[in-house]
């Protein structure tokens, strides 16, 4: 029996919802027997670069945290604060009945829900479960629907914006997931960003962030080549971006996060592409949206180059420069 | 014979720049001789769909016009308006000494100015000859060298603003040239666009239009990959523009003329593409960029791919229609 | 503790088992407890189009066959001429030691080894179990450690060669598993094809099969740019598939399947690419090569464009033709 | 005055002779004046890396030669052979009706016809032209039709094969021009060619060889994709590239020049890459095939792709290395 449980996975979960178009309704006696009107408890699962700030301006909110973290160093400092440390996501799910999850990859997404010691082994009936890692759809298709079976909601909201938004409580989420659970959500979502934006069933949080990362990417990747090439053709860079930007070539790599360094301030390109959103982010998005579109067969043509692209760009040393470095990738020199 | 000398073309004129990177200084002297102050006749050369209402737009402005185009037809609305029509570029030329040229094609722009009955065949010293043409700019400042030993002065001035823009005057000309010259130039096309800039030497005009549009059509596809996507994910079309017009994948394309039916109103994707610009021309002005970089081997992997997609666009008949037209083109669906 | 088996699939695996590089050690004492020598049954899953004259193959070779298709029309035939056929996977693997699955994705594969009623159910120790289906290389180390598991074998074997050569015996059978069992397996994929070939431990079969596809895309795609490239520059197709073939631009594509038509005889573009390998399974192949190179982080440009061009053939009418009418779908030409 | 008449580029020649499909007949009574019986002195211009070893191995055939070179030193070593070394391409052109050039460029092509001193200049009627660069065929076209008008015969023969083969007589030569003349010109060619292949008209040769090395590009990234990413998938790559070539992913670039060090000896990648056929000529080649599918509208996805990728390499550092060193280009693994 466990055996046919295994092998559902990525691949198969986006055939199978692909014909289940309607999430599965949720147990809404269960939910309203959630704590939400007071503060009490929030867990918070992934204490990194981004969990870190984002935890922290919950507990300046007012919420007392139940956290965990793999690492346990990752935790003491939340530890000094008196926030309650634990030792597993199921302790963590044991003791609150909101809980954020903050994590690197969909293996450790499907790991702190459902494994030996996962949410899901002592989540309680009701619960609000937010996943606000960036992952695979599909995967959070797939983590919502073994939620339910537990009597529980789970949501999936992605972030847009680094580690400074996260600092400074201006991170946007777009959420996915039963409508009638987005106040709950948006409650404590609200403590950490100045936009939260509900985006349709479970999943559409996903979808959104995917879509709009790789749109960003083309469109930064483009606005590179049209810069470099105007250069090399005489084009004064700062009066080239000021005829783009009223222009229809206008966009936000162009007019909020030039790559070509001179053009504006106060962006990594003025930094030597230091700090921003790095490379091997966006290489990892993009490969998100590669497996989204191959499974729905939907033709990327830009947005696979564009991976492909920053795959290579990994690989001949930006991976820990800005995404907008693409500029300096492209714009070295033949030499003869 | 001196025509022939004329049609040095771009591959040539490439190279042969390429080494040459300063602009050939101007003749002052002779340039000041030429009339300025008062409402002296204007030369219009080509009165396509174009050029027709941007020559209108001059004759509000009180010009008097001597007006040529290969196609008598297209010059007999302006004769019934009482302005004089000769039978060549070069009896333009005599009758006036400032001139503005707006054809199709680099060849068309290359006959015109050095043709057997061309402009340079009886051109004054001191004239000031506008091409709003969209042309390899190599070509432009190859023509402007030609002009130069004339005596008199070249300018490139593409514009960007369809059909709808030209009748308004709202186009936007990009201006390459001496700036010396540049106040002259202003006082026309001031009278056909609500934008005249500056763009630098000659040449730079048609790179700022190249530039702008190849990273158009790359944020235009882009867009289009990403709504297609985003539906296919689940997300509802209004809602995901909305949601990309508010983060970073933002751009002319998604939230000015946002290519999936029903997102927007006043757009082509409203009308089944009817209107805006072909995809035959975008088509045009991304094999112009293609010519640029490869000259000036400037790597362009999504301008390169986006020419490719326009080009196979034309050949499954979406030449017609307007370039957003893409989206529909992506959007079909796999039937089996 | 179920539930923690759950969610690994295909993207979990493949981080996974890029961390587990050596290939868990087979139990071989169960292994020489299985019956060899003897033609005794066999059993076959899957009698579609591939499978179908493969299984005919073995009985023609003496083996009685054991056989199970989930429409159970295809077992008709099979049943006529004697051969046993039995109501799922699991009974399947209680009647025969030796079984040969043949199914379209790996979702089929999945469910026939680990579903409910799935081969795992009631498989033997020291049962041979080959699988050859084309399916992502993760997926079959994923199978290859729960048959583990069970004391049996698990070997990838996909094929190459289409329903012709499955007819006449003349498959290529890339091998992936323990090198001690192939030559069990050689027995009898031999049967079934030609070539045999030996490719590394579990996984390689498959990434053998889509490396090789991958590189056919690419070089049929670029046959068909090439020849239409040189047929429009004036040169007569014949001809210059004869140059090609005497240069370094020869390739499988070029000298034994001309995608033009007119070129050679007895391939599909010499009857309107009919029959043939399948624009649709060129683009599954090519799905999961993408999905292979994004989990190994390898960079594929042309690969990704091709699985991009044959995904956009699949919507525009192409999907039953044979893989080279992508000569006709670049061939086409711009009207206006 | 007339050497200007001549540099009429690319630009303008493709668009024109697009209208203009038939060939100017040849005058035939002018040919026939021409010396062939006899070794009288064959007029060689351009004595670089390839022509210098061409030229030896016509004199080692009992052919007296003329010769020019812009750099003088490149003569010296054959005027210390006995062999007659002039000034001019036009000098070349008083003293032998048969007259072979080797240059670099479309531009130093033309100069050496049109140019001040330019063959044309001084050219016999019923002379013989055999250009061997490798250029745009558009300007073939457009320089055998100022040579037609001089009474004389151009033929475009360009080469396949690098400094080895042009050492050991051995190249290929792709000729395109008048049928009746190739006779003619095989009598020479075949001293420095072991392949002399008649292509068409004029141009073709061209396009024979640059539709061949468009190929080659895209076959040997794909060989190099795909070889790359089976490695990473555990493969062996000897075995790998052995499956490959005995499969349908088969080509010139997997089973005689394969770019993985130790799958072959005594090819480039057995050498780090020297020697060869350098990333710069194939970038230049890519760039021929790209003009000329840009001006006859023909889409090549994957060619336009490769030109990129060759672009970039030329500006990582790979310049002088072989082409297949877009293998060492890829596999470089990504580093945290």
């Amino acid at each position: 029996m466990a055996a046919s449980l295994w092998f559902r996975g990525a691949a198969f979960s986006r055939r199978y919802w692909s014909r289940r178009l309607q999430p599965p309704a949720t147990n809404l006696a269960a939910v309203c027997s959630r704590s939400m009107a007071s503060k009490t408890p929030v867990g918070f699962i992934g204490l990194g670069n981004m969990g870190n700030p984002m935890a922290k301006n919950l507990t300046k909110h007012g919420y007392p945290l139940i956290i965990y973290d793999v690492f346990p160093d990752a935790c003491k400092e939340f530890q000094d604060l008196g926030e309650q440390v634990v030792s597993s996501p199921a302790d963590v799910a044991e003791r609150a009945d909101r809980i954020i999850t903050m994590l690197p990859t969909s293996i450790n997404a499907v790991e702190a829900y459902t494994g030996t010691n996962g949410i899901l082994k002592k989540v309680k009936k009701g619960s609000l479960l937010i996943d606000s890692s960036t992952i695979d759809p599909a995967v959070s298709k797939e983590l919502a629907k073994e939620v339910e079976k537990m009597g529980a909601v789970f949501m999936d909201a992605p972030v847009s914006g680094g580690v400074g938004a996260a600092r400074s409580g201006n991170l946007t989420f777009m959420v996915g997931g039963v409508e009638d659970e987005f106040a709950a959500a948006q409650e404590l979502l609200g403590c950490m960003g100045s936009n939260v934006v509900y985006c349709g069933a479970v999943g559409t949080g996903q979808a959104a962030k995917i879509c709009n990362n790789m749109l960003l990417a083309i469109s930064m990747i483009g606005t590179a080549e049209a810069m470099n090439l105007g250069i090399r053709l005489g084009l004064d860079p700062k009066l080239l971006a000021k005829i783009l930007n009223m222009s229809s070539g206008r966009c936000w790599s162009s007019d909020t996060y030039n790559p070509v360094p001179g053009v504006m301030d106060g962006v990594p390109s003025a930094n030597n592409y230091q700090g921003g959103f790095g490379t091997t982010l966006m290489a990892k998005d993009l490969g998100l949206a590669q497996d989204s579109a191959t499974s729905t067969k939907s033709p990327i043509l830009l947005g696979s180059l564009a991976h492909q692209i920053y795959r290579m760009m990994c690989a001949k040393g930006y991976s820990k420069k800005d995404f907008s470095s693409v500029f300096q990738f492209l714009r070295e020199e033949e030499t003869f």
